[in-house]
């Protein structure tokens, strides 16, 4: 528990609820990425995933329990001694563990295990005390908790926290809450709950009703001192809070609420804008803090002869969150230093090679483009690390399509070291191209998503193509950009068969059989 | 003023506030199909626009003053005679005109006019009068509410009152508030200024920390009792509050919320994906009510083994809010009366002509396709309203593109009555395809956005894509589907131009000179 009375604890669950949202998968790569950035950005406790849900998981959480710097580091299991040991096997590596272990104990969950009350409340007592003989940072949740019943509610927290819990969270997993609701559960519990003082009272809110954040900041406000979240708002359903909103929401109005977290919220639009990348979820325009149209009034979009000072519709400052205020910075001409500054400015620290190797991309990017944008960069930078160590590679695209049926590709595959050369129809220039793939590399990935983005600015956009494929329970995300829709599209759907292929050879399984993973 | 106490009006500002948000801007004939599906869903105030700021706006709002049905036609203008009077003429065709007249109170505000508290408070009582005089119904915001002196603000309330408002907006303008202090504003204020109990009070919220929603409700627990929002909450920044949201939280927790609208919550679905398309904001997946990952848990998405009945995880069902559970129903064999009958579950209902048409095109692209989906459909039915009486037409396109550069395209276009031949090169083929549709209809709007989304499964997807441009102060966007992404988007592009064209022709300007068109 931190000193500090006014010190909110922020619990980040990417990798967990977030990464659990049907379609936002992440690969193994993508969770160290992100655990990083959120463990560089002062994340108190990364909730890393769900170890025993499969053996993807558990070494995804083992492997950032091993690299985390500074963050509390957890790990998340059912109320059973299987789940709680596996769990520990993943987690004990940080300098900081953390177990997580859950159970629903609203009138509608207690129904799925078939335990009555008094049952449940003794596989508490049992899974709390077994997972802090492991470990000395014990949370527990009563999953539903909004609509148990508030007896049983007191009864069972009281348990949990004789038991060992040192931190109680308390979730609206169905997202049904309002904020009154969600002051006065965490406040009545504080005060009627025997031992309530010694522990972190902690607060998980999901966004059905478009409250979850609201409702978190209204359980500090009745005394809870972590809030759990995600960046972007990502996970199951609407999602849960945002640790975005949350974390400039007590920056902006900190004289109503004087709270104080440990989060560089200049790092904030950067990570935001990775998840949305691995994660092929999204961000909306009209998204609080990070959506493109945030701050579109302090960035030169909506400049139609408005007389306005800074302050008079601003309340904090595009700098606040990390994002960079001019759009156009990069020319022809720019030279290798001042790409290596931009790219910080960005977030990425590109080594000595990498950066080489950017720079040349970047020199034939400028010439085909008079201008070159934030987001080209930031595509470029993304290409480069999505293309890894992969053996598929596209060495060339030749697509004739247009009104008149069919559309055909011819395509040259390397794969492993022979090139390969093959000619395919299709409805479409990318459903040509990809039947072109699969004739030279045949697999039964279905795909997922299939999403194109022009980030930048003008007809030369460079777009930005997001492929989502599904073989068996293995899901593959590949990304790619290119001023060519097409070529872009085919380089994302084999990197996504590459990253398949990596994730097939690990025989890590991401749905197993495994008949509840949902929490919180 | 309703009678039943616990009535909450809902007023929608989708096509003012909304369409005020950079890029998302809607041509004149979206606006009338907006107005006219608020007008069917029952929301009781339509704010149609801002008809001082351009003759476009002044058009669109008399327009649906005249076609709407039950909904109350409001327009805005500021704190004078000239926005007033202009207001008028352009709702007063209305059977239920309202006229809505704000002013800036803050003191970052009223450095603005360089106005005294005595001068604005004059203006105030002048202006009001004139609004009253001219109509029964007025609606008076005090913008930037939440930031004006406490003493200031039940001053000017009070003045509007006597004046004649008969409601009583309160702005957050800069999404500054809290929802304890959202409640506490609007009690206060009905508690302590003179003629309070006489008028509707109304909020207005921003969303830029999230809480716009919230903030709303608490408005209502306070004792407001017309909630202003949008659909998808577009707007400005952030963007306003939800209405989808406000009206099933409302809906699903009548418990403590025990408020009541006029809504059919079953046509937001239909709504939402409109308003998403012609203004070109995309709803994020996970996105309260409206998103694509809402209700994921319950339409089979996410079904790896779970054991759950249906309330485990559900408030609410997919067809409270009007989405159809089934995805895929259609298929080459499927008849005219089927297609007809899906076209009205998805909010579709064709004339006799439009529906022939319709199914000719249905028949040839169920040809292509093993499964027609329901968002095949929906971008059938766009694609077939977006083409209109447009002048140009794409009559051949082909295009190859690639690895090696240039992209080159061979594009047939109809101008008038006579077609043409380009062939033009590019980055890309979109850009290709772009050129030669450049080089046969010479112009110099410029592309502000570019979005392709695949909206169905599968490789063969349709994909729907979306072209805003510019020229000068005129915006125009136009959308087309095709399993053809090239196609898509030079079909997309030509709508575009078609419609700028027509803008043209009208002479309608949307972004005069003009110096304040924000509010609320």
């Amino acid at each position: 528990m931190p000193i500090d009375p006014n010190r909110v604890l922020i619990f980040d669950t990417t990798l967990r609820d977030g990464e659990q949202s049907p379609g936002a998968t992440m690969s193994h790569d993508e969770k160290l990425e992100i655990a990083g950035l959120l463990d560089a950005m002062g994340v108190d406790i990364i909730e890393a995933g769900f170890p025993v849900a499969s053996e993807g998981d558990f070494t995804a959480v083992s492997e950032i329990a091993k690299t985390a710097q500074n963050a509390v580091i957890c790990g998340l299991g059912r109320a059973n001694f299987k789940d709680i040991s596996r769990c520990w096997e993943a987690v004990k590596h940080a300098r900081r563990p953390r177990i997580h272990t859950f159970i629903g104990t609203s009138p509608q969950h207690r129904a799925i295990p078939n335990l009555t009350m008094d049952q449940m409340a003794d596989r508490i007592h049992e899974t709390v005390s077994h997972a802090r003989n492991l470990c000395e940072d014990v949370q527990w949740s009563p999953m539903d908790a909004t609509r148990t019943e508030w007896e049983y509610l007191c009864r069972v927290v009281k348990i949990a926290i004789r038991a060992g819990a040192t931190t109680i969270n308390i979730p609206d997993t169905v997202g049904y809450t309002a904020p009154v609701e969600s002051a006065d559960l965490i406040r009545r519990l504080i005060a009627q709950v025997p031992g309530a003082d010694a522990v972190t009272f902690s607060t998980h809110c999901h966004n059905d009703l478009g409250m979850a954040t609201a409702n978190a900041l209204a359980a500090v406000a009745g005394g809870a001192r972590q809030i759990e979240c995600t960046i972007n708002g990502l996970g199951e359903r609407a999602g849960n809070t945002a640790l975005e909103e949350v974390v400039m929401a007590m920056q902006v109005r900190n004289d109503i609420m004087p709270y104080r977290t440990g989060i560089d919220a200049t790092k904030i639009m950067h990570i935001s804008r990775r998840v949305a990348t691995v994660s092929g979820f999204n961000v909306q325009p009209n998204k609080a803090i990070v959506g493109k149209n945030a701050f579109a009034h302090a960035s030169g979009i909506h400049q139609d002869g408005m007389l306005k000072s800074a302050d008079t519709f601003e309340i904090m400052h595009p700098r606040d969150v990390g994002l960079s205020e001019t759009s156009i910075v990069m020319g022809k001409h720019s030279g290798r230093a001042a790409l290596r500054s931009k790219l910080k400015d960005l977030g990425f620290e590109p080594g000595d090679n990498q950066l080489n190797d950017l720079f040349v991309r970047y020199k034939a990017l400028a010439d085909r483009k008079k201008e070159v944008f934030d987001d080209d960069l930031i595509a470029l930078v993304t290409d480069a690390s999505a293309d890894g160590a992969g053996h598929l590679e596209v060495k060339f695209l030749r697509v004739i399509c247009g009104t008149e049926a069919p559309q055909s590709a011819d395509i040259t595959l390397r794969v492993g070291t022979h090139d390969h050369q093959a000619t395919a129809q299709g409805d479409g220039p990318v459903n040509a191209a990809f039947n072109a793939v699969r004739a030279l590399y045949p697999h039964d990935a279905r795909l997922q998503l299939y999403h194109v983005n022009a980030v930048t600015e003008g007809m030369d956009a460079q777009a930005t193509v997001t492929v989502r494929i599904q073989e068996g329970g293995q899901i593959a995300t590949g990304q790619a950009a290119d001023t060519d829709t097409v070529v872009a599209s085919v380089k994302a759907y084999v990197n996504a068969l590459n990253r398949l292929s990596v994730r097939r050879e690990r025989g890590g399984s991401d749905m197993p059989e495994f008949t509840y993973k949902e929490a919180g």
